[in-house]
């Protein structure tokens, strides 16, 4: 039966209703205000209450970044929103008179790809969604690994390098500093201190150096051929592949998918992380292994990854 | 039902009747040579048989060393012993009229803890065998987790330290290269050249530097109060921790055992492995976070798990 | 002879007549701003020249921080002044009738310490400046070491961790980041993230985290006592150390001297760098080997070192 | 005028006659055991009197692997031989009626290199000996610099890695570790465990995997275009360019010279360490730096600059 799905990001909320099958049949997008949790939740209420009033839906999930209570009735901790121990299914449920369950967005999304995805015909995965930061879902056979705290997958702060760069979780080496967009970005504009003339093509595209530098400038110019921004999304790529390799060693699963924005560098990222993944594997030729992919869904996985869930 | 569950070690194997509760009503161990694997399979049926004499049982698991196929059937490497692709469970076959599984021996002992040790109330845990190597199991909603490859909880190959420690794997900084027994030996044999007056006690003990000291001299300085083999289990203790708190990043498990013979160490281990886990877990207080402890079960752990996966 | 020092910091200059002892006669001090090279031309010229009015001299000595021409008459690069291959003494010269040596403040601050201070009995020495970066200088056979292109003693840049935090140079892993007030504050403002309870007592004393979080924070608390405070000025003194052990593998100097205003920590910094330095040393005890200490000289070091390499 | 340099290898002794430019104009070798320091003594002495019997020589220097007095007339500390805190000079006078001084083997390599080799024309250089090892020689204002200690330039002891490869001086991840021929030997071991199908080429030349890889075969397996070969030999090459930027920073050489045995790879070697110097050196651009190159002095550097230093 079709279900709700709500992403909650930074500056604003989607819903929509998704069906069996994964598609997306109607839509609502509103912007919001990240210090405001309840015109977050106003927004929430709205856009379900409007997709449902055309649509009948069995039940709604919702996603938002951050640690997730394990009874999926609220959220522990947010990054970006000040919700800490907030019980968001008992804020929204006057609203909504449907079951609501809470997710993690990458979660939901990694979920979406493994049901409608490109894990739709695998037993287990794990999703990294390579956006601003770097999100994580792992499957299990057949099901969504939540963890006894309802933390697994918080695949970005795993520790890559010991005394590393520094996380803005207060910790240090996280792969989250070394493989996601914002490593990216700071990647490039280290580049364009260090070595100002090799990162011309970049400090062009952006318009100059320093905080005009943002990742989407780096993967146009790779696309455009420059040497310097391909060598940076080959180092993402391969600090990628290093961790998948830690992740086969533990977790040993089907397949590992790439999304999130920095995913659409495409096989600038992906050829790199599968070398890399090559070289770090354990046992290699001894041992099955899992195979790298991009996310075959985009933007929306996030909606229906957790309507999917909601209704499991 | 009683299942009889068989551990192949390098040097011998041991075999034992187990019941419902986890306990070993009857065992039988012969000595056998690594470089004869048909001797290794007489020596099993001739345990297994013996012991059926005296026992009804339904089924058999035999753990060992290496990477078991998918299937269970078979193994498909193994470090010690020369099987590559290795149809054991045919090879035993014809010789025992019985079920037969095969299972990773340190997946075995951490099911054997999780279900009759320190992990009997837990739904979820993770097992770090320390012993020569680095072992794990991983156990998620009450399941053993085996992979897709059969490879799964192979956490001594995370790679700990980029362009660290050479490990037999060819790979380098492997967790397994500060977490282990071989880790704790070579420490103090470095620490033997580096500061010998510091590592007096120690040379002591062994009759000498060099390959003289073994692991159990430095557990034995430290437990008479020696303070460099006291830091060096403190180090030892602290890279599992900060791997635990990858373990605890990825799959977010209830609790972490530490078991294997440098566990005997005790808290001299533990302590440092809690306070190193605290230091490194990300968002800390947010969050709800496993608890690390010590096996419950001993040697007999391979035993018991097996023939307890098994029957199950 | 007498000679003048000028010291050229970020926000003032100080210049002061320094006589053959190393003692400081007479002083000037003027707020410039660092945008406006002019005005701090003028300022230096005017210092200079009402010191003259009263002092009988020989030479003007002048630091600044960042790379000096190897022909000691000019700034090639300027981290904090807008100078680029700038011809200073050339710039001053029309207003001051004596001749001009341009040095590096760490030089000039190091030279001081080893003429007058700590290093008086030394024939060699190296000195970390440890303020909100961390400056060298090196002293071998009784002469400073310049380096073939002016560039000698930037220790700050040695590299300590492959893959380490990003530096302003756009490198990664620098000493300095692991070793400098700013590594300090860092660390410091990552614990009050990483784990608020323990950093309590910091963070009372800034009034908050984050931003408000200073090095002198630290330093006061561990004064006080602080268990945390004390761990972060013992761990950077720990990175002093391996970096000091690195020093003595290259250069192999009689003595280390820590100076700059992080040294104000006294003993709290001192021991750790001890403990750490004679844990890194490669063949101790079969090789002589340095000795360290705290600088004895304070805030005139610069002027100091400045007036008397200008007479020499 | 002429002098007799001698270079006392792990089992043989070279001793020759060398004029002042350079030149060997007569020659003698002996094999030793490294295990009778007596019949290294006698082997010298009887060497350097045949020589003199035909040339007239001022003065005899002896270049030896290991730590020199500050005095330049003994050895603190030898790896190969059993020496310690040992009087050479006084064992050798008896039989040498000429004055003795003794020196480290890669000090006087590199001053060879300094004085009729590639740095003939500089004023300042760093020598890298890549040999089994990694030796250094530092030379500033054309002067060797030895050290307070006599330890300066044991530039393979700097520590490139925190919690790195384990060093035969019982610490971890020395340079000489990652930038040595014992470096590329373990790496192409490692390689053969870890991807054989990649190290075939390296396998066949080698007569099989393990110990029957050495150095040379990688080099030779590079030359004839093996794609693994070439990468060991460039991944050497980058931690080669990387410790270098390190001395850029500590000693600003002018020029910096790669020898040894190592070195024959030639390009091979050279341009990844010039390429990966150039990713690594802090400023550049902003300041003059060092150029990279292969010594021109082959295996009688030793000998050439141990005579040449015992007659300045």
């Amino acid at each position: 039966m079709d279900a709700i799905g709500v992403d909650i990001g930074g500056t604003k909320i989607a819903a929509g209703v998704v069906d069996d099958a994964g598609v997306v049949r109607a839509q609502r997008r509103y912007d919001t205000d990240p210090t405001d949790p309840v015109a977050i939740e106003s927004a929430v209420i709205r856009a379900v209450n409007e997709l449902r009033a055309e649509h009948q839906v069995a039940a709604v999930g919702v996603a938002a970044a951050g640690y997730v209570s394990p009874q999926r009735d609220g959220m522990v901790f947010a990054p970006n929103i000040a919700w800490r121990d907030y019980p968001l299914r008992e804020r929204l449920a006057p609203g909504i008179d449907l079951p609501i369950v809470i997710e993690n967005d990458a979660n939901a999304a990694g979920w979406a790809e493994f049901r409608f995805g490109r894990g739709r015909h695998a037993e287990s995965m794990v999703m990294l969604t390579v956006g601003t930061g770097l999100g994580g879902a792992i499957i299990v056979d057949g099901r969504l690994l939540r963890g006894a705290f309802g933390a697994a997958g918080e695949i970005g702060h795993m520790q890559m390098v010991p005394s590393g760069r520094y996380c803005g979780c207060g910790h240090e080496g996280c792969w989250e500093m070394y493989g996601s967009g914002r490593a990216l970005t700071r990647a490039a504009r280290a580049a364009a201190v260090a070595y100002p003339d090799r990162a011309r093509a970049i400090i062009e595209l952006a318009g100059g150096p320093g905080q005009k530098i943002k990742g989407p400038h780096v993967t146009q110019a790779a696309q455009a051929g420059d040497p310097l921004a391909i060598e940076l999304l080959a180092e993402l790529g391969a600090w990628l592949g290093a961790g998948i390799s830690d992740l086969a060693a533990i977790v040993d699963p089907e397949m590992a998918v790439i999304g999130g924005g920095v995913a659409e560098a495409g096989a600038l990222l992906l050829e790199p992380a599968r070398e890399s993944f090559n070289r770090h594997l354990t046992a290699r030729g001894f041992r099955g292994e899992l195979t790298i992919h991009l996310a075959e869904l985009g933007n929306e996985a996030g909606i229906v990854g957790a309507a999917d869930l909601a209704r499991t």
